[in-house]
């Protein structure tokens, strides 16, 4: 039986996360949960989990659930998270969104855990301090993004097999097809409604913006130790192929699954075991009866493009490229901002960047918050 | 560097299997080729790769052979073909047509050989037998097929995961869509005219009749021990997928590629290796930017149906259908028959046969010998 601890468990990745658990309950145990705001959640996942420890992102929440559950260890903050990412479950699920991951999964990683790992941001921002840590203390990052599994069960079985290429999948996100007028002129409403997920709000509207691919051909980079001139984005509008690995031989090998992110869950949960789940398999017949290929446009949506160029430059570029990204979103979300504004003030806030080397935690975190600053005041 | 013996060097497996072997000579060396009849191509053959030794059909074409190319073994027929197949070669690839290719196999499996296997039939008439005397020698059988090397390749880093499915996916053949009426006018020259793929006449008419994927069901129920009942048809007129396995937990693993034989010709020949192969790579743009899936239409093309119910029936029941099918579709290719006579006679003999159990290889070469002369006969 795995102990598992859960950052992030009142999220989207969280409460599914929670799901597998409980519908395979001789396999896991929960030992760590936690959330930022949502207590009343994280009550209803006590009782039906009764993990050893919480943590909370404020103080007096932390105090509430110590006192209402005496026999549960309750931790707040930062350091909450950092201890549990260190404790002793087998497997930390990171499904924190977006920078706030990057400190826990380097304690998981300087601790040689196992992560379970849905939080792209953390290797955009700090993808070679993580690999680094990660092989020193022999840790290791399974991915739990739905295209990162599917990559990742495509490599199965193929150690030592020349990869030629990694075939991203994309969505193409809502706004597929559109045109640099009809861009300006979306909503949050319409940015919010991703065709075949059902996710957070970060990531679709990143998933609108297509950054969420560009993130994605990051991670990959650092997951699978792979140069980004190997990795290829392919529009597949319906999300029935999550990715692919071309060989050197031609062979090309797919997976494909209904658009359901509890079996890449499972699957980094699990590993090496796959789980006999209960959830509807695709039926070629029906749902996937027609599935399509294309180019990104990479003209209209130029985050895919700031992403490849931000690997390029290295160092410090990926992780202004996340924070202004972060905070764009931000903005966006509370209706600051255009849509259009998101990719045109990254590009600006890249652009004025003068790239670092060889970056520490510390000077990550501190590239992390000038960018955040510079990027506010772009928007007074 | 891996010996390996052709048995059925002129056919068109074996002339893509010289050409990955032309291509990677550092990794291979041809040690024995064999042909029925095309010994001026066999000649061209001897120059290029100067195998040890070549196996003819007949005594006088072993003869001329050996005058003339005094330093190269030659033999001939049946025992020829079992000296080669049971000889010092690394490997066996076995690309014969038809049942003839049982007898050898036999021996390959006997002798503990690992077998590049192309000749589903043997697998029809004889999969029982073959597999326990593999087992019981050591002997491996590496699937050539592109629909089994594409499965062999999906569960590839998948050993002791739960398979739900196999998903074997069918071009459709010439004829998909044509209700009975259209199937009866259908001529030789049509039923020769493959869409996708470029093969041999037997097979051509196979794919057909949709009999050649109820041949596959049959070769995958017993390269990959699976029941029937787990391996499913889908039409993919594409040909672009080359087949899929469904795991337990939902998840889709696929292998897609151009419709070039020479690549599962080399992951079987180069197992455990992928050769770095500079054939065309699969454009998802444009070859393959648009994938279709269908029910294949068991009603019309009653070959699939013989094929599940000659496995449920078990024993000699695969031995017929194999058998009857040959005859019908050497007729068919003499134009004594219609395309529909193929199918039509071979229920008639199924129906007719009395299954028996636990064959040895003279049984089946005797049930094999008898089903022939009844088909014979029915088309008298």
């Amino acid at each position: 039986m795995k102990k598992v601890a859960i950052l992030g468990s009142t999220g989207s990745i969280g409460t599914q996360a929670l799901d597998v658990i409980e519908q395979n309950r001789e396999e896991f145990k929960v030992s760590v949960i936690s959330c930022a705001s949502r207590i009343e959640l994280l009550e209803e996942q006590i009782k039906k989990f009764a993990p050893e420890a919480v943590v909370t992102a404020e103080e007096k929440d932390a105090l509430y659930l110590s006192r209402k559950y005496p026999h549960i260890e309750a931790d707040f903050g930062v350091n909450g998270l950092n201890a549990a990412a260190s404790g002793d479950a087998d497997i930390i699920l990171n499904s924190l969104v977006g920078m706030r991951g990057l400190v826990p999964t380097y304690y998981a990683a300087k601790s040689g855990k196992t992560i379970a790992f849905a939080n792209k941001e953390t290797l955009v921002a700090g993808g070679e301090l993580i690999m680094k840590t990660a092989a020193e203390n022999d840790a290791r990052l399974l991915p739990v993004d739905s295209e990162h599994s599917a990559i990742f069960q495509c490599l199965e079985g193929n150690e030592g097999r020349n990869v030629r290429r990694i075939l991203l999948t994309a969505s193409g996100g809502p706004f597929r097809g559109y045109k640099r007028e009809q861009l300006e002129k979306v909503t949050l409403e319409q940015a919010l409604k991703h065709p075949k997920w059902n996710m957070g709000a970060k990531i679709s509207i990143d998933s609108a913006t297509m950054m969420n691919k560009g993130l994605e051909v990051i991670e990959a980079r650092w997951l699978f130790d792979i140069p980004a001139e190997k990795i290829e984005i392919i529009v597949h509008p319906q999300s029935v192929v999550h990715s692919m690995v071309e060989y050197e031989d031609t062979a090309v090998i797919a997976q494909l699954g209904m658009p359901d992110m509890r079996v890449p869950i499972a699957y980094a949960l699990a590993y090496p075991k796959r789980l006999a789940l209960n959830f509807t398999p695709l039926d070629l017949f029906t749902y996937a009866s027609n599935l399509t290929f294309e180019k990104p446009d990479k003209e209209v949506f130029k985050c895919i493009q700031f992403a490849y160029d931000a690997l390029a430059a290295g160092g410090s570029m990926t992780t202004v490229l996340n924070a202004a990204n972060e905070e764009l979103v931000s903005a966006f979300l509370g209706k600051k901002i255009l849509f259009t504004d998101i990719q045109d003030n990254i590009e600006r806030v890249l652009n004025a960047h003068i790239c670092r080397y060889n970056l520490s935690l510390d000077d990550i975190l501190a590239v992390d918050r000038e960018t955040r600053e510079k990027t506010k005041e772009l928007l007074r």
